[in-house]
């Protein structure tokens, strides 16, 4: 290095443990004597462009470790999707500031994102490190086990629907929670995760791996109800019919769309709606509920898996020791070794930009509608230590009296 | 006593700690020799006249600990308001079983079924001691400072404003949380305990205790996005407008109540849905989010108040030694005593049953979208020990070259 300057910037959709990734750059680029300031680009790409930049080398490390424990991203995001001359824009402010390294946390298209402004940068002979760190609630990333993030996400996800379900046994009905995911299941399949006793909900979980069929989800929940008197069922909010329709948007007028051309499936509860309807309306069950799980699940504060934050510092730290003693621009990808441990690579950036992992069929159970235990035992171990249990009470019947 | 034998029962919306109450009798009672049997009804009042009941007294102490510390009512509840004809089927059931006295926890609607069941056993001459344990995530029996299931409640939803308002804060644009709470806003205002900085959210907390008028609400919301560049809004699933109809039921076609005649609120989008196609069509923003907080905020595992689990145990362990050394039915209320600290008392029965607390005028401000520090002193000390903190990154800002 010459200058010495780094940046960082977050994309994408806030996590529970996002700032790890960042308070790992900043701290472990701190320990290299090359390295003279870490700036931070405030939103994403976004602040590079408006040279919105901040000096994290100013930061005390005691503060870093109170924002790396907060959740959703401390320099914030953006939704911005880089063309040519976008990124002709941030080469300048790159190069006026001597950005010599570019580390951008982020999801599938922000790993599309530093792709563009890695070949940007070779096509303008521009010498700048660019690297991928990665993060996602979708856990939708190829080439990783996981992505940081998602783990925080599928805990809650999974604490949501133990309680869901024993707030349904008291008092029982249909409970339909809505959880993201646009494309792939794992975070909506972390609802199994909830469940305990073998009657336990979620009784039914619907995966946007596998086609939805409004009559067969409605065949499912009459034949759970008529079983437990109850039923619990997991809808990811991107299930689709055969034709790949989303069916959140079978009933919108309008279709809201991002810069990435993602339709808007989050901030709504018209999916919850639509189905509880259904079920009222096609099976005649009185008591039917359903929640839209949407933002909390992402940024909750306070639900967080202590494994899932360590990994995510990882991945920051990690990040730097290949920019600083590595070759080559790529993405930092998340390797199982163990029951339960981990490595890290660097993947090229071809080879996880733009594309989506979704559920591998290992995972699904041959039904559709549940999760293997191949699946239970992938996740678990994320999910970290101290997961709150349900407990219930044995059957101890009294004789009956007046009605044997 | 004569038979020994007691009943405890658990009725209406469970919370997160309703089984601690349930443990307070069952461990309390056995401390009395007098004491030979509790038994315990399936779905509150509604197992009794089923005579579905169990023996708890057959339960080993550990697992009535790891139930108590689960959400939700171990029992089950019931949502049944008996009437004349239902209390003289309840009388047949506990005279059959020797029944003497009567432990009924549960909120509102609940005390007043105590209530009846009271007075039909002193018109039957049948001595049943009976015993209202209060149980509500709405805080709103009379006569309480506060209820059990109220403060883990208030956790949740404080903890997901804060998270809510980091992600928006990152991703700025407009979010729209729906709380629970159909007459008392005690649980909505308790989002601004989600607040640490002066520029965080909830921006606006809207109570049913104000008439609320949407022109108002989007001229509010108007302002603070003005401001902000982003506005994030609690919102009470109980808003209504000057004549008394709930916002939440102008678009509904059909119309649920329950049999106490309460219309359901929760359980469907249809409100933040509502309000935030009002702001995009209106004020043309165009990153507008609802969340309905629904079911989770109030059977959430894993986000527990400790003050909260103590309390619920407390008053369940004094209902029995009122019912045991007293001479009086009546129902278990907190008052507080000092900052913090708690004492029960024994209440009349007639004056909380049927009554509705709610939030007083010294708790929200005199514009009305916000809570008054009256109210944060009150609620602090209820939301326990441990309540996770936000942190952000101190200003450093580069100083610009290309656009200075």
């Amino acid at each position: 290095m010459t200058s010495g300057k780094i940046l960082v910037a977050q994309g994408g959709g806030p996590t529970a443990v996002i700032n790890q990734s960042l308070a790992g750059v900043v701290l472990e680029a701190r320990r290299f004597r090359d390295c003279t300031r870490v700036y931070g680009a405030m939103h994403g790409v976004r602040g590079i462009i408006d040279e919105n930049l901040v000096d994290l080398t100013r930061e005390t490390s005691q503060n870093l470790e109170m924002v790396a424990a907060t959740p959703s991203s401390a320099l914030g995001s953006t939704r911005d999707k880089p063309d040519m001359a976008y990124c002709a824009e941030i080469f300048k402010v790159l190069r006026a500031h001597e950005i010599e390294q570019f580390y951008y946390i982020g999801g599938n298209d922000s790993s599309d994102t530093v792709r563009i402004v890695s070949e940007q940068a070779q096509q303008a002979n521009y010498a700048l490190r660019c690297i991928h760190i990665p993060k996602t609630i979708d856990n939708d990333l190829v080439g990783n086990d996981h992505t940081p993030g998602f783990p925080s996400a599928a805990r809650f996800v999974a604490q949501a629907f133990a309680g869901a379900n024993l707030d349904n046994a008291a008092l029982p009905g249909v409970y339909v929670g809505v959880v993201m995911g646009r494309h792939a299941g794992f975070l909506t399949a972390a609802a199994a995760l909830g469940k305990k006793f073998p009657d336990d909900g979620p009784h039914l979980i619907y995966l946007p791996e596998r086609v939805f069929s409004l009559d067969q989800f409605l065949r499912d929940v009459k034949d759970v109800y008529a079983r437990y008197g109850r039923c619990v069922v997991a809808v990811s909010e991107g299930i689709h019919d055969a034709s790949g329709a989303a069916i959140a948007t079978l009933l919108s007028q309008e279709v809201e769309r991002d810069a990435h051309g993602n339709v808007q499936l989050s901030g709504t509860g018209a999916l919850a709606d639509l189905l509880c309807d259904e079920i009222k309306a096609k099976l005649g069950i009185k008591r039917v509920r359903g929640d839209t799980f949407g933002y909390l699940q992402r940024s909750f504060i306070g639900c967080v898996s202590d494994v899932d934050q360590r990994e995510a510092r990882e991945v920051g730290e990690k990040a730097v020791q290949f920019a600083m003693w590595g070759d080559r621009d790529g993405s930092v990808a998340i390797k199982r070794t163990g029951f339960y441990s981990v490595d890290y690579e660097l993947q090229a950036l071809q080879d996880v930009a733009g594309k989506t992992r979704v559920m591998e069929d290992e995972f699904i159970s041959a039904c559709g509608t549940d999760v293997t235990d191949a699946f239970r035992m992938y996740l678990r171990p994320l999910l970290g230590s101290g997961m709150p249990d349900a407990f219930r009470l044995r059957p101890a019947p009294v004789k009956k009296i007046l009605k044997p």
